[in-house]
């Protein structure tokens, strides 16, 4: 069998272990062939690839980003790539295609097996918000190296008296904030999946001082925004250079809690380090049983589906099931979380 | 309500989360008293507790150990020890007790419940072998440990061009073993589950150097044992002061292997390190989960239950169903192991 | 002999461990009586102070932050606050005050030891930027927080073919983006000490593409600034809320990257987190050193003095000599940091 | 010019670092030729050898081990070795020979330079015990294994009440054993150069638990030894297959105090983790400047001479005077340690 490989969409930790764990089932388990297309469908669009052996992919289980490169497909784009990326897979000899990617790189790959070509999906974000599976690889990840940051910055928050608003990553479900805030004890843990009241967060710090724990750490998911009439400063407001992507919620909540607060408030944005890097041992096993499964399922003939963790086994779910539903944070999740700040 | 809480057994990472989350949810929750009996049962039967409000779990969610101590319980003794600390956790104005420990320790809860103590029981092992529990609490930190060593050990193996074989917890399941050797990309991984061949060992590592890769690194579960005449060098042989723990399974393989092969086989025991240290977040989020879930029990009078997870929610089992079997590694689990090495 | 502590200026990794080494040398050592003021000079101000025993240290040389609190002395009031902490620490039977701070807290720290009171100084800066001393204890940290975050930006920025810029601590001096940034194999350091020409960056990073490196990695400091005409875009243009703070030096050159080069630029503000959390080994074994050494200085009655270190050693040296000029990063560190980019 | 660098003896972190910093100064800063010999004089002598670019050296940075390889010489063979080495590497038409390595490759590299080949060394061990020099690459490094695994073991003794005794590297001098133990804080440190009283660490250990604190930790260097009658377990009693590698003073040690105290103690015995993996910042700092001024010095004919750390600079000293006194440590380090016990 010849199975061609790629990875698409943002960077996940983990990506490198499927990429190994394909070549190594394929290669040694069945002796497969299998092809990797660089940069995601653009290299399949453009003819780039290159055959992975044992050697190719040696010493890269623990390596954070993807030996095979990536990109994004625009939206917009996709039905056409999607045609021709099934005439070149054929041209190309594929037998099947496990693309690795987050909702945008899964629903083309239903379009893919929808119009006949043999697709087994490895699904992948960060996030943690794609349904059907418990568990997404690089999720752990993230949520290890915000646990880690809000570790270090609630020392500092206490040497000096000081509220510490940390922005991790999440647009739009609350995963990586709700376990990471809950990992490091965050006073106050802000979701997309919920409107925040700022009244609510200014409340907390003063309860927290007038008891004597004189600081705060809150947990601000990049997608989270305070309720209607919550917050004073708005989004027109602070527009630099036509794009507002440096002063995201993060940076606004820190300015209004110490407008009202009358105390020090600091944000900290951890941007891409939640991205990069080297997988946690749990996102390292999960990435590399879903891609030992994605290609028995391939030899099994489960194609139009994708590898999903359900407890602690590896399933075969159907990919249209996956990618039309966002799995957010639900609320029981969130009262959880708020049962013990 | 009044809840006593105690941590018996060996030392498990996530068991100050466990007791700060039990305080939040009982103290600011609820309106609960929470009462600490020091160094498990033993407390508990020499009356030595103290009383543990929102200050005294102040700081202690990513630190290690246990602030109330822990101590084993004599299985001989176990049954009167049950009986007396009925009546003393009666004595203490009890409502419910919360023991958090592992089979022993669960089994003894069983005991008092059956004795009609109201009991909430909280499963606690870094093994990961507690039937009824997709994971417990400890085992995502002691496998980051073996792995994070591991790693290490893989570059200098390979600059050496030497065996290396890292002995990690785990007597009678192999979890620890399993998912940090395939995270950490081991060349074998040898459980108890499975007693393993020398022969096999000697061949991988002879075929890995013939194709130019000198090195390997084989895990090895501390409770693994050869294959009926596999290996040369036995367990009485290497007694020395009447005791045989520092010649355990690790140091024998490394040397058996190294007369074989004619290389440099080194052992390395992980031993403790695994145990102790700030849990992962993973490891904090399941503890503080376990902990809330817990208490909510007590309050519905879900007595005789004990937490668990299932895929990603927290659910209540009968201990009685925990503690009668013990969770090893399936072989599925075993084959998609070897299917990548 | 009593013995006065505080720690004062913004948090560095390694405080406590002063504090715990002053202590224990002092009580165990000595017999001394040790007191601690609460926030810095405010604490001596305001009369907050504790007794400091074996028992107060316990566990704290690993912890992050303070635990005696900090804050920072406003420089108007610096002569005032000496006058009166003067008088005050004769009053509370203070023999010699330990202050533990950066440059303005020394500065207070000599004026108090010219004006009779006996004082031994402790250097902390994470900026490693004070005279007199090879290395400052929590630059280690800092330096080891930036290095692995640019670790975890590398791996990304390889695998989506972007420009990160990251930007590190250091207003005045650029001691922790050269040494960051040296560790983790930047392409580029801007640093304080010399104005970087946004054209030579422009061109690193074009070379790189053109040879085939597709990524870049760029650490500023920030108080890095461009040379004269090199930038386009001013810091006027991006004053928000009045304040410029969110629009530093990483976020410009993020921007003026971009749009120069047509690639993704992606700025990371490291920020607090370089601050916070446990301490490096080194800076322990600095902190600890730093902290015996100035209790036997006060028994040698080596007043107005402090700890130093240079080469291997621990040596007492004046704080005048210390606080007069600034430690800034010779050109020869700036030549060796660019002759292996 | 064309450079020749090899690396020999034990692994340690940073060796990638020196290859990566040799290559970009040699061949982007003066336009040399660098050749890397493998598996360190076994590969001189055996003519194995490639040729060193700058993408050869991609990505090296951070990695442990050395991607040359490595080998001990045996010392019998060494002036054989050394003399075919000075007419080999001219056939080679090496310009200058660049070893890294422990005291057994710079006695060699000097014979190489007395009779006549030019060689500029690297001085290369985790132990820090090369004299003339304030402190060598890897030292940083184990140092903070050594300290985490001695962090995590801390709280694990504390909450089971047990003796850890922790054996690190150092043969003959106790650097690492001096700083992880003083940067962990443990109760006791044992060093080769000092013999100590099992008496005394008995008096500790009991004296802590007098006074309420239920564990201690006692870090002891791989080659202390018991003051002469101190300890009742001879090493003559423990021969098992001929050698003693797996009773080294760690293990017998906890049996020991074990036996007195009637308490647990439990050894942990951190090996070769401590010589592989990811370099600390400190240490690819140190490593990437020795490279880089090996290569000047080449090139400034500083021939017979090593890099050298002397405070915060570079300096290039004679190898003979390096190599003829093992620097261990001195009697006022280990007072210091002591002193805040």
């Amino acid at each position: 069998m010849r199975i061609g490989v790629l990875t698409a969409g943002g960077d996940c930790p983990g990506l490198n272990a499927v990429i190994r764990s394909v070549v190594h089932r394929a290669v040694a388990g069945y002796g497969d062939e299998v092809i990797g297309f660089e940069d995601g469908f653009r290299g399949l669009l453009e003819g780039r690839h290159r055959k992975l052996d044992l050697d190719a992919v040696s010493g890269i289980l623990a390596r954070g980003g993807t030996i095979l490169g990536s990109s994004r497909l625009e939206r917009a784009k996709l039905r056409e790539a999607c045609e021709q990326s099934k005439e070149l897979a054929r041209d190309y000899g594929i037998d099947v295609l496990v693309p690795i990617g987050g909702e945008g790189t899964l629903t083309a790959a239903r379009m893919l097996a929808d119009s006949g070509l043999p697709v087994v999906g490895v699904p992948k974000t960060i996030d943690n918000d794609i349904s059907s599976t418990d568990r997404t690889f690089g999720f752990d990840t993230a949520v290890g190296v915000a646990t880690e940051a809000m570790d270090r910055l609630k020392t500092t928050a206490e040497s000096h008296q000081r509220v510490m608003v940390v922005e991790v990553m999440g647009r739009h479900a609350g995963w990586i904030a709700l376990e990471s805030g809950m990992a490091a004890g965050a006073h106050g843990i802000c979701l997309p999946e919920r409107p925040f009241e700022v009244d609510d967060l200014v409340a907390m710090v003063e309860e927290r001082f007038a008891r004597g724990k004189k600081f705060a750490v809150i947990c601000v998911a990049e997608g989270a925004h305070p309720a209607e009439g919550s917050m004073d400063y708005q989004k027109g407001e602070i527009d630099l250079y036509g794009h507002e992507r440096f002063a995201g919620i993060g940076n606004r909540l820190a300015i209004e809690l110490e407008r009202r607060l009358g105390k020090e408030a600091r944000p900290v944005i951890l941007g891409h380090v939640q991205r990069g890097g080297t997988p946690t041992a749990y996102d390292r096993v999960l990435a590399t049983r879903f891609g030992l499964h994605a290609v028995d399922a391939a030899h099994r003939g489960d194609f139009g589906m994708m590898t999903a963790l359900r407890g602690t086994r590896i399933v075969m779910v159907p990919i249209a099931e996956a990618v039309t539903v966002l799995k957010t944070v639900p609320v029981d999740r969130m009262d959880e979380a708020e049962s013990v700040f």
